[in-house]
């Protein structure tokens, strides 16, 4: 009889998750992490950098389409967007989306991610390859942002979480150069990990240099079943319009977001209100 | 060097969550189940009924409240409330603070759950003894709900998975018993386990039960670190009132409750509106 195969993040130093996988299909070692692929028995395929997990099958859409489409929405005409991260395409697909968007620059430290995605999660990665719309950057993020000429209607961090190459990513110096990357009234929105546990502090700091930085900071949040506590804010900064609300006719067919979640996601419950934290 | 200690739950066959402790301090084999109370690294007390986490100090607050307040803040006089199972206190705590109330019976099976939250998990059980509004019927809540002559103004379903004892809390027979129980202005709310995984077939039965049992019929959500997914929902059934809408100033100092977060919990991402499950 086969032994069962499980997959354990440690996702503080004192909780883990153990997902059962069917079979590691893929691992690379690269410059920067260690990439692996599963195929589990509850989430589908399943990718895991540095043995964090990044995306399943299952779960990624109530991520990805709450990252991109709140600003998407939010944004009266966004035409040209930034994705910093994102290797794995997700962002990337609900971003091609909206019709409106007719150019995306991912900038991508690690090619790798892009090329395992493609190659062993097609639904996530499907956006990646013959898509007219996408220039991708192979590179340092902060090096990119800080050297563009180019300006963007919205910024995407869709980064990892702050710890070695990615740590740079959670910066108020990384975001001051996002800032003079906006066009007029353009916005960022950033994926602020989980508010539970250890993080907590983190994102109070986040939200602050965001209220520094933008004349407009605010924070929203939805449910992620595969990430710590299962709940994820997402920091926004914009400036002209208000994040909070759509202004542009909702994307069809979604599988978390409406214009309702959109608004409802920027009622925080009270202990992650900043005056409580 | 000490190795480390963790307590593992199988969420679902296929899914595990990991919780570092650093003793536990009680076991008791009761007629129903195992009960144990752990010391934890960062949920502090932590109470397991038969290897399932059921309330640790960390995150109760964020499933007792929204399954307490909801229904308290939606009844425009609530002043008799049956809590079915909940021997852990933490919903009669809430009860407790809304100054309408004045009688709450509390129908729970295992004595010993009480006895244990009372002595172990101070902060959860506060409000078991030395409560006046409070009588506590120890045994089979379906019971107890087929025989009642009293009518109640809200009842909560604070129960423990539907497996074994607790399974009849799930059926329509017994919502058809709790629904002849309410007074005029009656509602119900249950803990409707996790959006996520193998649970979701399980809410819709329940919703499309609630739907045919009682006049007004919905579900809210919200997020619990350590239950399934990181998710919870709660179907509500009203005989007259709108569940979503508060209609009374909101207790104060609450930490996850707000009428805000009342009313933005009844907009569900689009895969968990029933028409799309």
């Amino acid at each position: 009889m086969e032994t069962e195969k499980w997959f354990y993040e440690n996702q503080t130093k004192h909780t883990r998750i153990g997902i059962q996988t069917i079979a590691q299909l893929y691992e690379e070692k690269t410059s920067y992490q260690t990439i692996k692929i599963f195929e589990t028995v509850e989430y589908g395929r399943m990718l895991v950098l540095d043995d964090i997990v990044q995306v399943t099958e299952l779960d990624e859409f109530a991520y990805h389409e709450m990252l991109s489409h709140v600003p998407l929405h939010a944004h009266p005409d966004p035409q040209s967007v930034l994705i910093v991260g994102g290797g794995d395409g997700g962002t990337v697909r609900e971003v091609t989306k909206h019709n409106s968007v007719k150019r995306i620059v991912l900038a991508e430290i690690d090619e790798a991610v892009i090329r395992s995605s493609i190659n062993y999660m097609p639904s996530v990665g499907v956006a990646l390859s013959n898509n007219p719309k996408l220039e991708i950057y192979i590179g340092d993020a902060v090096k990119y942002v800080s050297q563009a000429k180019e300006r963007f209607d919205l910024v995407i961090v869709d980064s990892s979480d702050p710890r070695g190459f990615a740590e740079g990513l959670f910066s108020s110096d990384f975001y001051c150069s996002v800032n003079s990357l906006l066009s007029e009234s353009g916005m960022v929105a950033t994926q602020g990990e989980s508010p539970w546990l250890n993080y907590r502090p983190m994102i109070k700091r986040i939200l602050g240099d965001f209220k520094e930085i933008f004349p407009i900071a605010k924070m929203y949040w939805g449910n992620v079943p595969t990430y710590p506590a299962g709940a994820m804010v997402y920091p926004i900064g914009s400036k002209v319009a208000d994040p909070a609300t759509p202004q542009r006719v909702a994307v069809p067919d979604l599988r978390y977001y409406s214009h309702e979640i959109h608004k409802s996601a920027f009622i925080l419950p009270r202990y992650l209100q900043v005056e409580q934290m």
